[in-house]
Protein backbone atom coordinates (compact mmCIF):
# COMPACT_ATOMS: atom_id res chain seq x y z
CA UNK A 1 0.00 0.00 0.00
CA UNK A 2 1.05 3.49 -0.73
CA UNK A 3 1.48 6.73 1.64
CA UNK A 4 -0.30 9.38 0.76
CA UNK A 5 2.83 11.11 0.06
CA UNK A 6 4.16 8.51 -2.08
CA UNK A 7 1.20 8.58 -3.74
CA UNK A 8 1.28 11.61 -4.89
CA UNK A 9 4.92 11.78 -5.98
CA UNK A 10 4.10 8.80 -7.82
CA UNK A 11 0.76 9.62 -9.88
CA UNK A 12 1.34 10.74 -13.12
CA UNK A 13 -1.30 11.12 -16.56
CA UNK A 14 -1.77 7.42 -18.29
CA UNK A 15 -2.91 7.94 -21.88
CA UNK A 16 -3.33 4.57 -23.19
CA UNK A 17 -5.82 1.91 -21.67
CA UNK A 18 -6.27 -1.45 -22.15
CA UNK A 19 -10.38 -0.86 -22.65
CA UNK A 20 -10.98 -2.97 -20.02
CA UNK A 21 -14.05 -1.88 -17.63
CA UNK A 22 -13.75 -0.45 -14.03
CA UNK A 23 -14.92 -1.61 -10.92
CA UNK A 24 -18.31 0.17 -9.77
CA UNK A 25 -16.99 0.51 -6.30
CA UNK A 26 -14.06 1.77 -7.40
CA UNK A 27 -15.70 4.71 -9.34
CA UNK A 28 -17.90 5.31 -6.54
CA UNK A 29 -14.80 5.65 -4.22
CA UNK A 30 -12.88 8.14 -6.63
CA UNK A 31 -16.06 10.19 -7.03
CA UNK A 32 -15.96 10.19 -3.09
CA UNK A 33 -12.23 11.51 -3.20
CA UNK A 34 -13.33 14.54 -5.36
CA UNK A 35 -15.96 15.15 -3.14
CA UNK A 36 -13.43 15.36 -0.14
CA UNK A 37 -12.06 18.39 -1.84
CA UNK A 38 -12.18 21.94 -0.14
CA UNK A 39 -14.03 24.47 -1.26
CA UNK A 40 -14.30 28.38 -0.80
CA UNK A 41 -16.87 28.60 1.92
CA UNK A 42 -17.64 24.86 1.68
CA UNK A 43 -19.72 25.23 -1.23
CA UNK A 44 -19.14 22.47 -3.06
CA UNK A 45 -20.27 23.73 -6.40
CA UNK A 46 -19.37 20.54 -8.52
CA UNK A 47 -21.08 17.11 -10.16
CA UNK A 48 -20.06 14.70 -11.25
CA UNK A 49 -20.95 12.51 -14.10
CA UNK A 50 -19.81 9.34 -14.34
CA UNK A 51 -19.43 7.66 -17.95
CA UNK A 52 -19.48 3.56 -18.63
CA UNK A 53 -21.83 3.38 -21.42
CA UNK A 54 -19.30 2.57 -24.29
CA UNK A 55 -21.56 4.59 -26.92
CA UNK A 56 -21.57 7.84 -25.16
CA UNK A 57 -17.48 7.47 -24.33
CA UNK A 58 -17.03 6.81 -28.19
CA UNK A 59 -19.17 9.77 -28.69
CA UNK A 60 -16.85 12.11 -26.50
CA UNK A 61 -14.24 10.56 -28.24
CA UNK A 62 -15.03 11.68 -31.28
CA UNK A 63 -16.24 15.48 -30.22
CA UNK A 64 -13.03 15.92 -28.13
CA UNK A 65 -9.58 16.45 -29.80
CA UNK A 66 -7.18 15.61 -26.94
CA UNK A 67 -9.40 12.90 -25.30
CA UNK A 68 -8.98 10.07 -27.84
CA UNK A 69 -8.44 7.45 -25.29
CA UNK A 70 -11.61 7.51 -24.45
CA UNK A 71 -12.70 4.62 -26.69
CA UNK A 72 -10.16 2.32 -24.50
CA UNK A 73 -11.09 3.71 -21.05
CA UNK A 74 -12.86 1.73 -19.06
CA UNK A 75 -14.94 4.82 -17.25
CA UNK A 76 -14.71 8.83 -17.59
CA UNK A 77 -15.46 11.18 -15.10
CA UNK A 78 -16.66 14.87 -16.07
CA UNK A 79 -16.46 17.79 -13.43
CA UNK A 80 -18.57 20.15 -13.64
CA UNK A 81 -18.99 23.69 -11.85
CA UNK A 82 -22.11 25.71 -11.60
CA UNK A 83 -20.82 28.86 -13.08
CA UNK A 84 -22.97 31.12 -10.77
CA UNK A 85 -20.51 30.17 -7.53
CA UNK A 86 -17.41 33.24 -8.28
CA UNK A 87 -14.95 30.48 -6.97
CA UNK A 88 -16.11 27.09 -9.09
CA UNK A 89 -12.96 26.76 -11.33
CA UNK A 90 -10.75 26.39 -8.50
CA UNK A 91 -13.11 24.16 -6.34
CA UNK A 92 -13.35 21.47 -9.40
CA UNK A 93 -9.67 21.64 -10.25
CA UNK A 94 -8.93 20.65 -6.60
CA UNK A 95 -11.41 18.19 -6.51
CA UNK A 96 -10.25 16.51 -10.15
CA UNK A 97 -6.61 16.31 -8.57
CA UNK A 98 -8.30 14.08 -5.94
CA UNK A 99 -10.12 12.17 -8.29
CA UNK A 100 -6.63 11.79 -10.66
CA UNK A 101 -5.08 10.41 -6.96
CA UNK A 102 -7.37 8.21 -5.74
CA UNK A 103 -7.72 6.50 -9.31
CA UNK A 104 -3.93 6.21 -9.13
CA UNK A 105 -4.21 4.76 -5.75
CA UNK A 106 -6.79 2.33 -6.51
CA UNK A 107 -4.45 1.12 -9.58
CA UNK A 108 -5.82 2.91 -12.82
CA UNK A 109 -4.86 5.45 -14.99
CA UNK A 110 -6.34 8.27 -15.70
CA UNK A 111 -5.69 11.60 -17.12
CA UNK A 112 -6.82 15.73 -17.02
CA UNK A 113 -8.02 16.52 -20.49
CA UNK A 114 -9.07 19.93 -20.09
CA UNK A 115 -12.69 21.13 -21.60
CA UNK A 116 -13.35 24.56 -20.07
CA UNK A 117 -12.42 27.46 -21.68
CA UNK A 118 -12.86 25.90 -24.91
CA UNK A 119 -16.14 26.40 -26.17
CA UNK A 120 -15.47 24.23 -28.91
CA UNK A 121 -15.15 21.18 -26.04
CA UNK A 122 -17.85 22.24 -23.79
CA UNK A 123 -20.68 22.47 -26.39
CA UNK A 124 -20.31 18.71 -27.36
CA UNK A 125 -20.20 17.82 -24.06
CA UNK A 126 -23.44 19.70 -22.99
CA UNK A 127 -24.85 18.14 -25.63
CA UNK A 128 -24.13 14.88 -25.32
CA UNK A 129 -24.22 14.45 -21.61
CA UNK A 130 -27.14 16.69 -21.13
CA UNK A 131 -25.72 19.27 -18.92
CA UNK A 132 -27.78 22.37 -18.06
CA UNK A 133 -26.16 25.73 -19.38
CA UNK A 134 -25.55 27.37 -16.07
CA UNK A 135 -23.28 24.26 -15.17
CA UNK A 136 -20.21 23.59 -17.41
CA UNK A 137 -18.13 20.89 -17.52
CA UNK A 138 -14.73 21.64 -16.41
CA UNK A 139 -12.80 18.19 -17.65
CA UNK A 140 -13.25 14.99 -19.22
CA UNK A 141 -11.11 12.26 -16.86
CA UNK A 142 -10.58 9.16 -18.52
CA UNK A 143 -9.84 6.50 -15.88
CA UNK A 144 -8.87 2.81 -17.04
CA UNK A 145 -5.73 -0.09 -16.82
CA UNK A 146 -2.74 1.17 -18.17
CA UNK A 147 -1.07 -1.09 -21.17
CA UNK A 148 2.39 -0.30 -19.70
CA UNK A 149 2.23 -0.62 -15.93
CA UNK A 150 6.34 0.45 -15.83
CA UNK A 151 5.74 4.39 -16.62
CA UNK A 152 7.65 6.09 -14.23
CA UNK A 153 6.62 10.04 -13.60
CA UNK A 154 8.22 12.34 -15.29
CA UNK A 155 10.94 14.29 -12.83
CA UNK A 156 10.05 17.68 -12.32
CA UNK A 157 11.74 18.57 -9.26
CA UNK A 158 15.23 19.78 -11.39
CA UNK B 1 0.46 5.38 7.68
CA UNK B 2 -2.28 6.55 5.30
CA UNK B 3 -3.04 4.98 2.31
CA UNK B 4 -3.74 7.90 -0.27
CA UNK B 5 -7.69 6.89 -0.23
CA UNK B 6 -7.76 7.15 3.24
CA UNK B 7 -5.60 10.23 3.76
CA UNK B 8 -8.10 12.21 0.79
CA UNK B 9 -11.06 11.15 2.77
CA UNK B 10 -9.73 11.92 5.86
CA UNK B 11 -8.21 15.66 5.12
CA UNK B 12 -10.03 18.75 6.66
CA UNK B 13 -9.31 21.84 6.48
CA UNK B 14 -7.34 23.16 10.27
CA UNK B 15 -7.41 26.84 11.09
CA UNK B 16 -5.78 26.68 14.77
CA UNK B 17 -2.69 26.43 15.23
CA UNK B 18 0.03 25.62 18.32
CA UNK B 19 2.28 28.33 17.05
CA UNK B 20 4.85 25.48 16.88
CA UNK B 21 7.65 25.35 13.89
CA UNK B 22 7.55 22.63 10.67
CA UNK B 23 10.15 20.59 10.39
CA UNK B 24 12.52 22.08 7.03
CA UNK B 25 12.67 19.05 5.22
CA UNK B 26 8.47 18.41 5.62
CA UNK B 27 7.99 21.88 4.14
CA UNK B 28 10.30 20.55 1.00
CA UNK B 29 8.49 17.30 0.39
CA UNK B 30 5.01 19.14 0.98
CA UNK B 31 5.97 21.91 -1.82
CA UNK B 32 7.64 18.77 -3.90
CA UNK B 33 4.01 17.37 -3.51
CA UNK B 34 2.80 20.43 -5.11
CA UNK B 35 5.52 20.09 -7.91
CA UNK B 36 3.97 17.03 -8.90
CA UNK B 37 0.61 17.76 -9.39
CA UNK B 38 -0.16 17.79 -13.22
CA UNK B 39 -0.52 20.95 -15.68
CA UNK B 40 -1.66 21.88 -19.22
CA UNK B 41 1.44 20.57 -21.33
CA UNK B 42 2.76 19.99 -18.59
CA UNK B 43 4.19 23.86 -18.61
CA UNK B 44 4.31 24.18 -14.79
CA UNK B 45 3.20 27.19 -14.35
CA UNK B 46 3.44 27.62 -10.74
CA UNK B 47 5.78 29.26 -8.32
CA UNK B 48 6.22 28.26 -4.46
CA UNK B 49 6.71 30.98 -2.16
CA UNK B 50 7.65 29.38 1.44
CA UNK B 51 7.93 31.12 4.41
CA UNK B 52 8.50 30.81 8.09
CA UNK B 53 9.89 34.19 8.85
CA UNK B 54 7.54 35.52 12.05
CA UNK B 55 7.84 39.05 10.95
CA UNK B 56 6.17 37.98 7.47
CA UNK B 57 3.58 36.00 8.54
CA UNK B 58 2.37 38.64 10.84
CA UNK B 59 2.43 41.28 8.52
CA UNK B 60 0.23 38.88 6.05
CA UNK B 61 -1.84 38.21 8.88
CA UNK B 62 -2.60 41.94 9.28
CA UNK B 63 -2.91 42.30 5.69
CA UNK B 64 -5.54 39.39 4.91
CA UNK B 65 -8.78 39.03 6.81
CA UNK B 66 -9.00 35.35 5.91
CA UNK B 67 -5.81 34.25 7.57
CA UNK B 68 -5.58 35.48 10.78
CA UNK B 69 -4.46 32.31 11.65
CA UNK B 70 -1.32 33.47 10.36
CA UNK B 71 -0.25 34.03 13.36
CA UNK B 72 0.23 30.82 14.94
CA UNK B 73 1.32 29.09 11.54
CA UNK B 74 4.69 27.16 11.76
CA UNK B 75 4.93 28.48 8.17
CA UNK B 76 3.00 29.46 5.12
CA UNK B 77 3.04 28.57 1.19
CA UNK B 78 1.89 31.45 -0.85
CA UNK B 79 0.93 29.12 -4.03
CA UNK B 80 1.70 31.97 -7.16
CA UNK B 81 0.33 31.72 -10.95
CA UNK B 82 2.29 32.63 -13.87
CA UNK B 83 -0.47 34.86 -15.47
CA UNK B 84 1.05 34.26 -18.85
CA UNK B 85 -0.27 31.17 -19.55
CA UNK B 86 -3.91 30.18 -20.06
CA UNK B 87 -4.69 27.53 -17.47
CA UNK B 88 -2.60 29.15 -14.60
CA UNK B 89 -5.17 28.99 -12.64
CA UNK B 90 -6.43 25.13 -12.77
CA UNK B 91 -3.26 24.23 -12.94
CA UNK B 92 -2.02 26.05 -9.27
CA UNK B 93 -5.47 24.54 -8.12
CA UNK B 94 -4.75 21.44 -8.69
CA UNK B 95 -0.79 21.83 -7.11
CA UNK B 96 -2.45 23.84 -3.88
CA UNK B 97 -4.66 20.63 -3.09
CA UNK B 98 -1.52 18.49 -3.67
CA UNK B 99 -0.10 20.56 -0.83
CA UNK B 100 -2.76 20.04 1.74
CA UNK B 101 -2.77 16.44 1.06
CA UNK B 102 0.97 16.60 1.50
CA UNK B 103 1.02 18.49 4.73
CA UNK B 104 -2.26 16.25 6.36
CA UNK B 105 0.02 13.36 5.33
CA UNK B 106 2.96 14.36 7.41
CA UNK B 107 0.89 15.78 10.32
CA UNK B 108 0.37 18.91 10.11
CA UNK B 109 -2.66 20.96 9.78
CA UNK B 110 -3.58 23.56 6.87
CA UNK B 111 -5.82 25.82 4.95
CA UNK B 112 -6.09 27.54 1.90
CA UNK B 113 -7.22 30.67 1.73
CA UNK B 114 -7.78 32.62 -1.00
CA UNK B 115 -6.10 35.56 -2.50
CA UNK B 116 -6.77 35.70 -6.46
CA UNK B 117 -9.57 37.46 -7.60
CA UNK B 118 -9.36 39.59 -4.89
CA UNK B 119 -7.20 42.70 -5.50
CA UNK B 120 -7.57 44.21 -1.96
CA UNK B 121 -5.65 40.72 -1.18
CA UNK B 122 -3.47 40.13 -4.07
CA UNK B 123 -1.27 43.36 -3.56
CA UNK B 124 -0.78 43.36 0.00
CA UNK B 125 0.86 39.94 -0.45
CA UNK B 126 2.76 41.16 -3.40
CA UNK B 127 4.07 44.15 -1.93
CA UNK B 128 5.06 42.29 1.25
CA UNK B 129 6.61 38.96 -0.74
CA UNK B 130 8.00 41.02 -3.66
CA UNK B 131 6.09 39.13 -6.18
CA UNK B 132 6.53 40.85 -10.11
CA UNK B 133 3.47 41.78 -11.25
CA UNK B 134 2.90 39.10 -14.24
CA UNK B 135 2.52 36.63 -11.24
CA UNK B 136 -0.76 36.01 -9.25
CA UNK B 137 -0.56 34.55 -5.82
CA UNK B 138 -4.12 31.94 -6.37
CA UNK B 139 -3.49 31.77 -2.53
CA UNK B 140 -1.72 31.72 0.78
CA UNK B 141 -1.59 28.15 2.94
CA UNK B 142 -0.63 28.64 6.46
CA UNK B 143 0.47 25.30 7.44
CA UNK B 144 1.14 24.46 11.31
CA UNK B 145 0.55 21.76 14.21
CA UNK B 146 -3.40 21.95 14.91
CA UNK B 147 -4.59 22.74 18.44
CA UNK B 148 -6.81 19.92 18.54
CA UNK B 149 -6.26 16.38 17.04
CA UNK B 150 -9.68 15.25 17.03
CA UNK B 151 -11.55 17.03 14.63
CA UNK B 152 -13.50 14.91 12.08
CA UNK B 153 -13.76 16.08 9.05
CA UNK B 154 -17.18 17.16 7.47
CA UNK B 155 -19.41 14.38 6.01
CA UNK B 156 -19.84 15.86 2.51
CA UNK B 157 -21.26 12.77 1.33
CA UNK B 158 -25.11 12.87 1.86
Amino acid sequence: MQTLVEGILSRHSVRKFTGDPINENDLNTIVKAGMAAPSAMNIQPWSFIIITDKGILNNLCKALPYAKMLDKAGAAIIVCGDSKEANWVVDCAAATENILLAAHALGYGAVWTAVYKYESRIEPVRKECKIPNDIIPLNVIPIGIAVDKNVKPINKYN
